[in-house]
């Protein structure tokens, strides 16, 4: 199927970024609004798109892929989970079409372990936008977060992945526990301290699990054997390092981490602390992987539609 | 030293507990107030203490014994911390006396395991009592709560001892996580489902780790396979397992199980998952303790207030 522009969204929870690429990959424009799915109203996400993108999607030969949690119950448009191992091409077919031939949804992931379920909505994207990126077929990648992901790709396909509640853990430690007592108050967060970092990743990763180590950020505090503004950095390296301590990481491996600079440098040096290389892959790959599922469509299964014989 | 009646104390961070002890150990009366140390003002203990427990203290022969966190920086008179291992007359040895020979805090334990301190208040006194109500001079213990603590006995002495703050964890993913969101609310907490706390441990036992298996309450919800109802109980499990999970217990073991029914209960049912047997303790434990201490006291530390020669 081919498309004269793609429009490719990123519609998160909290957070809507757009970029509109030609059809050779060219970010023409970006955009960015503070509109995630939590703050449109039930039957609001058509008129907001149409608003903040209806310049980009009504010309002819426009094509608009939506990545992320407007796929999900509370978004825009239900797009049924695609089962693991998963391909380009399956979640090509499994696109939820809001107009058909023009706007669709990218369905999310799900696989099954012993009866327990696991989802994600979004990163499947950014993983194939990745894989592109860094012309790779097999991988181990991690997308930091306030739910980590860490996904395995084997031959192009994602085989397995799993969520790590890292990011959430650390702020729930960060501000409601009693180890918030002995830090800076949380809106003054001061610089990230990479030694004491570093320390609590190390701590972390031979210690006995975070229900017990966590505690140690109160009593290094207790005991004056560190001063209050770097307690937040580590407990930062504590969940970071359980994490990672959790993953069966051995000296050589290599890990794909993908995401927001301040959060891939910590993972990069925790990852390091292990022997373990580590590529980086920065925003982009989201508007990489859209245009891969773009690019891969069925021509098939939307054949009215097809744009082939218009003369755009 | 010898005493007619012994005020046994336990001052902890949210509640005071108090009962009167005649000589032989009988419990004369017990008293119960919701005034943790937080609720006390800076110079407000020893009046409110008086008002309290007047009636109690000022008779001859008389002593008072206050275990917990009254005993902390933040309390009534700081007890410097008694490294482990610590036996019985150490902690006698110790006391932070506020009248000499008549009012006297216990103090709390510590370690250091490289580089990395812990502490306990009041439960040290706790787990002695358990020891003498069980007639056990080796043992391991377990005090489940907002901080949890295993303990080992050697010989009649704490020889090692660790936290967890698995009580706090589940308030924390309960009551603030996106866990809470498909979870009735927490002020109306329904009955505790054996079934799902039991599928918890078992998820937790087998799985990588709390920061990941704490998801699977969100995706078991999402796909309904477990009523909103029975998430606390799994989410309860789950902790619970990880803490379990952590302690290299074997099939066989046994572990003293001490604290208030709700929670021995639970644990005594994960436990029991694990093919470990549990002895369970209840509330009398402190008093025990406290009275164990008071027998021990050597004579010698405060010669001049001993009560050996009064004809009380």
């Amino acid at each position: 199927m081919s498309y004269r522009t793609l429009a490719a969204v990123d519609w998160g929870t909290s957070s809507l970024r757009a970029a509109l690429l030609d059809a050779s990959g060219e970010v023409l424009e970006e955009r960015a609004f503070p509109r995630g799915i939590l703050s449109v109203e039930l039957g609001g996400f058509a008129p907001l798109f149409d608003a903040l993108f209806g310049d980009w999607i009504r010309p002819e030969g426009s094509l608009c892929l939506i990545a992320g949690m407007a796929g999900s119950r509370q978004g825009w448009l239900e797009a049924p989970y695609c089962p693991c191992p998963t391909g380009f091409a399956d979640l090509g077919r499994r696109l939820a079409w809001i107009e058909p031939g023009r706007i669709a949804v990218v369905p999310g992931l799900s696989l099954n372990k012993e009866g327990v379920p696991d989802v994600m909505r979004g990163e499947e994207t950014q993983v194939f936008g990745a894989l592109q990126l860094l012309g790779l077929a097999d991988a181990r990648l991690v997308l930091p977060g306030t739910h980590s992901k860490w996904v395995t790709v084997s031959e192009h396909r994602i085989t397995d992945f799993s969520t790590w509640m890292t990011g959430e853990f650390y702020a729930l430690l960060r501000q409601h526990s009693i180890l918030a007592r002995t830090m800076p108050d949380s809106d003054s967060e001061a610089a990230h301290d990479d030694a004491a970092f570093g320390q609590g990743v190390a701590h972390a990763l031979h210690g006995q699990g975070l229900l017990h180590t966590a505690f140690s950020t109160r009593t290094l505090a207790l005991f004056n054997q560190m001063a209050a503004d770097r307690l937040p950095s580590y407990l930062s390296g504590l969940v970071i390092g359980e994490e990672l301590k959790s993953q069966t990481l051995r000296q050589g491996d290599a890990v794909v981490v993908m995401g927001a600079e301040s959060l891939t440098v910590r993972y990069a040096q925790a990852l390091a602390q292990l022997g373990v290389s580590v590529q980086r892959v920065g925003a982009g790959a989201t508007w990489r992987g859209l245009r891969a599922i773009a690019d891969n469509l069925p021509s098939l299964a939307y054949p009215a539609i097809t744009r082939q014989n218009t003369t755009l």
